[in-house]
């Protein structure tokens, strides 16, 4: 069986955790506190050496890092990844963009602000918003005509996605002018044996 | 034949001409230049809606953008990329490191430093340095026993990392005390193929 380190209210971890569950994979979860330095300790460290949740760990006993490259691994080979050459490339252009136009703006907004370091991070804060925005807008465009992120289904490009944005006003990012993603949270919401992503019991 | 579009000091960029290069495959080359905002016109943002090179155009007319998206469509059934699905994924999980825990630190750095913001970022090339050398370390410390990223052979991950590992010192991190980094960097250079950065002509 998988197991699978992490922290509920991480976003990163969340993408596992709900690619899993739709995938009818059991999977036992290690909760890790990083605001006590869980992940930063010897041990954990010689597991990744990045000291970052989430962490999969695989049946071999072999550990893999990066939520995206995680959903990747998982999804091959299912109705999550598309098999196209092209389409799988999307699929990449589109956890790509999330690791590096969308997480760094909204989720590391989200982590200051739900963490009490709205205060000291203020200046930070307010350079996040233009960029986080910008990032929304992609995704707003794209999904005026079209359903979901890839090949007008559900996969794994839709799944790193929603992580961070459905939770993008404890962000201080408003969906209020992005109806086209608003309506494309309802469809994610949707699909077959959704979780949250407080959701600790699996 | 590809067209890439591109500017020349970027790393990104460079990732996809030297994988190209290295394959053998043709490519023609559209310089824009991102300081003039050549990135953000309108005629552009209608090929890549996110603003940003290196983009590539397809025979067939297509555009894909994110350089390790590109890196990935390019390198597949190619001895760059592994076929077995454990070293794919590891493959992908420098990917992400490279974009999420080095690139936002040593490239924007450099950037920073080589395009004249040096004085009005002060702060903030600061607060690079220490999350940069974490970047490194974790680099050093896989090379200290392995000649490569993945798989004890040359592969897109060490072209992903290279990229920018390879001027780390324009963005202020010194490679002195990474031995093992500087070493790998020989071997990445020395592979058949290798073009430099700055390189315009293929």
């Amino acid at each position: 069986m998988y197991r699978l380190y992490d922290f509920l209210p991480s976003g990163n971890g969340y993408k596992v955790r709900l690619l899993l569950t739709q995938l009818g994979m059991p999977f036992e979860l290690t909760l890790l506190d990083i605001m006590k330095g869980e992940t930063r300790t010897p041990e954990f460290l010689a597991k990744n050496a990045n000291g970052r949740i989430p962490l999969l760990e695989l049946e071999s006993g072999v550990y893999l890092s990066e939520s995206n490259a995680i959903l990747m691994y998982l999804s091959e080979g299912t109705d999550f990844l598309p098999t196209d050459r092209l389409a799988k490339a999307r699929v990449l252009q589109w956890l790509f963009f999330e690791q590096y136009s969308h997480e760094p703006n909204i989720a590391t907004s989200r982590f200051w602000l739900t963490h009490g370091m709205g205060m000291e991070k203020q200046q930070a804060l307010a350079d996040k918003q233009a960029p986080g925005y910008a990032a929304l807008q992609v995704m707003e465009d794209r999904l005026a005509d079209h359903p979901f992120l890839v090949e007008d289904r559900y996969t794994i490009a839709d799944i790193a996605l929603y992580a961070y944005t459905h939770v993008a006003e404890e962000g201080n990012f408003s969906l209020e002018n992005y109806p086209q993603i608003r309506a494309w949270l309802g469809r994610v919401r949707e699909q077959a044996n959704h979780v949250l992503i407080t959701q600790a019991e699996f």
